[in-house]
C-alpha cells in the first residue's frame, strides 16, 4: 500500500509516496506559492503523479491523498479557516484536493497535529497519551490523548500562548499578546536573548566573531556545546520557559510523554535539565516522572503525518 | 431504574438513590469515618439498604452502586492510591463494595472526576468538550473531551498546580509548590487574602465587626456584594487568579466551556469580570469565546455523579 502526502508548508512544500510503515518511498521539495492557491494545489497534484510514475504507480494505485496545510483546519477538516496568506484564507482544501484526486481518501490537517498522528501511528515509542510540540521560530503543539487527537473546538493544543512570564513578558509575535510561550521558549524568543547577550559578553562576540558563526540559534547552540556561560545561560532560560509552558499542559492532561520536533528540538540535549528541573518545580508529583523526548521522525514529519491521516480512526 | 450512589468526602458522607435523569429520590448525610475505612464503607452499606427499603426496594433491585472516594484513584478504578487517611490510603474500595453489594454493578471515581460525568449525563448544557472546576477549601479540576473524561495517567485535571504567579509566588498548603493556582485562586486563598486586607483596611474591618460576619470567604463575598472596595479587589485577585490557571487550560484543550462547581462558585457573580478579562489577555483569540458558568447540580454534583458513573461508557 501507497500513501500520497503533500506537506505544504509557508515556505516550502513537500510532495511524497509513504509506505503504510511511514516510510518515505520518494519525495521532492519545491518552495510554496503563497500567493496562488490553487495553482500550487495543482503543481503539487502533478508532483505526485510524477513521483508515482517514477514508482511504476498511477495516483488511482494509491490509498489516497493527505495534506498538512499552513493554519489551523475548521472542525470537519475541510476549509482552512485561519491562514497568514490571503488567497489561501477560507479555502476549501479538501474540496480541491478531492477535484484534482478523483475517487482518491482525501483528507487535510494542519502541520501540528500532522506531526503527532505520525508519532502515534509510525513514531514506535507506543505512547498513547503524548504532548507534542513543535519548537521552531514558533510554538506549536498538539495533544493525544488514548490514542486520539483531541481537536477540542478545533484548535486544541496552543501551548505557545500559555502564559510563562507575567513580570516583565515579552511582547508574543504571533498573537499580540504579552508574556506568551511563544515569546519566550521559541527559537526566535532564542535569537533575540542570543543577540541581547551578546551586547554584554565581549568573550561570547568574540567566539563567535572567531569561528564565524551566525547570531542565531544554531550559532548559541555551537557557542553553549563549547561550553560559554553566556549562551548556555540563554539556553536554560528557554528550557526553563518551555518547562513553565508545557508544565502547566502536563498538570491540565497527566501525560505518559512530551514530544519535541523542530528545529530548536535538536538542542534538546542542552535543554534537557532545564526543562526538567522546571517540571519538577510546576508540575504536581503525581504527574511525575513524564518522560521528554525527541521525535525520531526527524524533518519530514509532517511529511509522513500527512499520510498518517489517511490511517486515522475518525 | 434506580442507581445507589455514595459521596464519601473527606468530611461528610452521602448516601443516596438517584433516578436515571439525575433526580435524588432520597438522600441521608452522616460524618465520614476517617480512621475506619473498612467499617465506614459497611455503614454506607447500611444506609443505603435503609434508604431503599424506605422507597420499597431492594439493593438487588438497584441498577448499581457508584461510589466517589476522597483521592485518587488508580487506572483501573479500582483502587483508592492516593488518600490523605492511612487507614482508606491503598485499599480496593471496588472489591470491598463489590463485597457488601454482590452481583451488582459497581464503580468509584474520585469526587471531581464524578462531578464532571454528571455534568456530562446530567447537566443539560449540551457541552461535550468542557473542563469542571471545583473551587472550595482547594481547586480540583476535570477534563471531559468529545463527550469523555480524561484521566490521562489518573490524574488529568490538576489545575489547581498550574503555576498562577512566579514573582511573588504564595506556599501551597497542598503540594507545599510556589505559586499554585490553589495557593492563589482558592477559597483557602481568599480567607488568607481577605485576612490580611482587613488588618489595612479600617472601614471593611468596621463593616465586618458591625454586621456580625466571618473573616473568611463568605464574609468577604457579603461585604463585596455591599460595594466594599477592599472585599471587591479580593474578589478580583481571585479571579484573576483564576483566570491565568483556567486560561492556560483552555489554550490546552479549546474547550466549549468552563463549568464551575464548589463553594466559591456561588461568588462567580462577582469573579466573572475578573475571569473573562484574564482569559482575554491569557487565551489565544481563536480559542474564544469560551462559556463560563456555575453548575446546576448544587452540592448534590459528586453525589449525582457517583451515580452517574454507572451510566458512562467506559
Amino acid at each position: 500500500m501507497m500513501l500520497g502526502a503533500l506537506d505544504i508548508g509557508g515556505t516550502k512544500t513537500l510532495v511524497g509516496l509513504v509506505r503504510e510503515d511511514g516510510s518515505v518511498a520518494a519525495s521532492i521539495q519545491f518552495p510554496t506559492d503563497t500567493q496562488h492557491c490553487l495553482a500550487h494545489l495543482a503543481l503539487c497534484a502533478q508532483r505526485l503523479k510524477e513521483l508515482a510514475e517514477q514508482q511504476g504507480l498511477r495516483v488511482a494505485d494509491l490509498a489516497g491523498v493527505g495534506a498538512t496545510v499552513p493554519g489551523i483546519v475548521d472542525e470537519d477538516r475541510s476549509v482552512l479557516v485561519h491562514c497568514a496568506y490571503p488567497d489561501w484564507n477560507g479555502r476549501p482544501v479538501k474540496q480541491y484536493l478531492q477535484e484534482l484526486f478523483p475517487g482518491c481518501l482525501v483528507a487535510i490537517e494542519n502541520d501540528v497535529n500532522a506531526c503527532a498522528i505520525a508519532e502515534l501511528k509510525f513514531g514506535k515509542t507506543g505512547y498513547h497519551d503524548f504532548l507534542w510540540v513543535t519548537v521552531s521560530t514558533g510554538v506549536g503543539g498538539a495533544v493525544v490523548c488514548g490514542g486520539k487527537l483531541i481537536r477540542g473546538q478545533g484548535s486544541a493544543g496552543e501551548f505557545g500562548h500559555i502564559k510563562v512570564e507575567y513580570e516583565t513578558p515579552c511582547l508574543c509575535p504571533s498573537c499580540g499578546g504579552m508574556g506568551c510561550l511563544e515569546a519566550h521558549g521559541s527559537g526566535k524568543a532564542l535569537q533575540t536573548m542570543f543577540a541581547q547577550t551578546l551586547q554584554k559578553d565581549t568573550l561570547l562576540r568574540k567566539a563567535l566573531e572567531e569561528q564565524n558563526l551566525s547570531a542565531d540559534g544554531k550559532g548559541c547552540e555551537v557557542l553553549a556545546l563549547q561550553g560559554y556561560p553566556g549562551a548556555l545561560h540563554c539556553m536554560e532560560e528557554l528550557g526553563k520557559y518551555l518547562g513553565r509552558g508545557l508544565g502547566a499542559a502536563i498538570n491540565v492532561l497527566n501525560p505518559q510523554a512530551v514530544i519535541l520536533g523542530g528545529e530548536v528540538a535538536h538542542s534538546l540535549p542542552l535543554l534537557y535539565n532545564s526543562i526538567m528541573e522546571t517540571f519538577g518545580r510546576c508540575v504536581h508529583r503525581n504527574l511525575l516522572p513524564v518522560e521528554l523526548l525527541q521525535t525520531k521522525l526527524g524533518y519530514q514529519a509532517a511529511l509522513v503525518g500527512a499520510a498518517a491521516l489517511l490511517l486515522e480512526d475518525s
